[in-house]
């Protein structure tokens, strides 16, 4: 038998008892023979609690510090999760992001993942001891503490499973498993079993909540055999199967749409009648980026009198204020109407049978034209097509779609 | 202006505002031209909190992970103290245990400071940044967390001190000082402002809560000249007189008593009609060392008919039922009578003044006698003198004693 890394969410670390039955599903796995790393988020409401301190001391403080403060969440649920699986007959310790250690880069606060030593990590396996390691913690070169930003335990896991060369990476989350769209919007949604990489990370980064897009990222980048599974389900993952993420599915002929996904957390910004000129979008997007705010749909018209154009872009909700703040400080812009709404919505389908079937994007288009929805804005990649939408067609937008491209049990 | 160590106990630390408060006076330090490394008890009730997981995960757990989970509440207050520093226009850092490092040894949950690594703290502190250090914590040789027991705060702040050979240690807490008694018993109780370490040592291991006994012994041992002051006072300490503890006072003529503190924390044990046999006491007390029991006072009698003798002492209110069962488990003692009260109270008057003046006992006795109080046992040493009486008259004896030893205002 092989060596998987287990990761249990903030739900599943919520107070002792909940370590406890959480530490009965690692004892399960390590009684089938397999050598177990498990990685904790910290207790839920901890993060929030800890990031509310440090806001109250400074709005704007030392991300250095912040890391120091938060990572600590972790820490208390490692130490508590040794303690349970030690409870439970196994030998087990805690191993904090120094002690590992885990080497970051990149800033305070959003650090990423460099390096893994795993030397230590893989003797205390080797000798049948469960390594505990807190989620969303390492340090900078330097020694500071670091922190991979809010939801990092799962690119932790990844990642740990990814260095040790884990065999799968189980997250055991509040749900069980991705669905081919969110259930709380349709109930016929159905459990995904088995999905590739690069529909998960659409799927991700599209709005569902399951996985962290980086999370997939880096399983897709090193191969990591992810899966999803619930806490609160049976004893184990394999007795209560949630949704397998891999290279590529089983099944010869590829669904041709995966699932719908969609996001809420979008705002929208139009530009009218901008001067049709080469710079103005360099001009714009580079201070955006500049100021951190991170775009996602873009899209501008061809200039009819071949001078000026209108142009939208979406941020997310958040961000609006500081776009709005940039957009008017950018020069180009000076005199130029600017609209916005935050009452808009972007609904994807996601597939990677869409790269061989024409027709899916014009049979989207049309469920949306026959319920009289209007689309505001279109993206695309070759495995997705995402449109934005009125808030408040979106629940029927996605009940649409699903039943359309027959995503149902 | 030389270096100097503050420290700031939990109810200093409770909430940020607090944390925001406690800088205040560090900056206050720092703007007097003071180098200043600070070290910060949990928030208050945040240990408790920590120690309650453990206990409900297992009442016997793996004080190795219990040292992981409890070290982070002075972590959380090490990152927020360094924001508020910086709020305050201050350069500052926290240093983690293991960044410093301050390394320890003995058994987990109760570790000895060994040493601490000073080269980082001095090149900081050198150029003008204020060391953050979080109390309580440090690692093991082979790199575990480890904590230094409940209130073990105090002990690294001045082991800080002596480690940096800091001119003072400033230990802000909830109190403004050292009295000549509990004010709470004695309302004309007087405020010491300046105290030798011994008899401090001795207060502090008779009951005073001020001051943890293993702080002031690593003062005395290292000669850090120790102050204690209020965190809700004035500004800065020097403004708002606390007790300083240092080798000598300066005034020539000693006080014959400095000051009455008491323990309500006792148990007695008496042992009736024993074996008066070489053997009987190393028979009892090795196996209750052993079983970490420590025994306070001691007292046996000459065996009247030269055969059988009683033996009281007393023990720690909560080691009584383990107490109990060395006795039970000892083999000379089988048969023997054992009678237990923990309805009593320890009163001591101490002062280094008492080693060069007669009469301090017998003046003792008389007043308990003038007010009918009897005397259960009698315990001495050169600078400090205890009985343990009934607990009803506590506060009574207390009183009459601070008066009789004109220890008033």
């Amino acid at each position: 038998m092989g060596l998987i890394v287990v990761k249990f969410g903030g739900t599943s670390m919520a107070d002792p008892g909940k370590i406890e039955a959480a530490a009965g599903k690692v004892a399960a796995e390590a009684a089938r023979g397999h050598r177990v790393a498990v990685t904790v988020s910290a207790m839920a409401g901890v993060t929030n609690r800890l990031v509310g301190y440090c806001e109250a001391i400074a709005p704007v403080h030392d991300s250095r510090e912040y890391d120091v403060v938060v990572a600590s969440g972790e820490q208390i649920t490692a130490g508590l999760m040794a303690m349970a699986l030690q409870k439970q007959g196994l030998s087990a310790r805690s191993w904090l992001g120094w002690q590992v250690p885990i080497t970051c880069e990149g800033v305070h606060a959003k650090a990423r993942v460099r390096d893994i030593a795993t030397d230590n990590l893989h003797a205390a396996l080797d000798k049948g001891e469960v390594a505990v390691v807190p989620g969303f913690q390492g340090i900078t070169r330097d020694g500071r503490v670091a922190t991979l930003g809010r939801g990092g335990s799962d690119t932790s896991a990844v990642a740990l499973a990814a260095a040790l060369g884990a065999e799968r990476c189980d997250i055991y989350t509040d749900v069980d498993g991705v669905y081919t769209a969110d259930p709380r919007i349709v109930p016929g949604a159905r459990k995904i079993s088995h999905i590739a990489y690069e529909p998960m990370l659409e799927l991700a980064s599209l709005g569902s909540k399951v996985l962290q897009t980086r999370s997939v990222e880096i399983a897709m980048k090193h191969g990591v055999a992810l899966q999803v599974l619930s806490s609160f389900g049976g004893a184990v993952g394999s007795d209560m199967p949630g949704t397998l993420v891999t290279k590529e599915t089983p099944n010869m002929e590829q669904e041709v749409v995966s699932g719908v996904a969609h996001s809420q957390d979008e705002a929208k910004i139009t530009l009218l009648s901008l001067p049709d000129t080469p710079g103005v979008a360099a001009g714009l997007f580079g201070p955006l980026a500049a100021a951190g705010v991170n775009v996602d749909m873009i899209v501008q018209n061809v200039a009819a009198d071949g001078k000026r154009t209108d142009m939208t872009f979406t941020v997310a909700r958040a961000d609006l204020p500081r776009a709005l703040q940039v957009v008017s400080e950018t020069p180009a812009l000076s005199g130029v109407e600017v609209r916005t709404a935050d009452n808009v919505a972007k609904v994807s389908i996601v597939g990677v049978g869409m790269r061989s079937h024409a027709g899916v994007a014009s049979k989207m288009f049309a469920v949306l034209a026959e319920k009289g929805v209007n689309i505001q804005v279109i993206s695309t990649s070759e495995i997705k097509i995402s449109v934005l939408i009125d808030e408040a067609y979106m629940e029927l937008t996605i009940r649409a779609l699903h039943t359309a491209f027959g995503l149902g049990g």
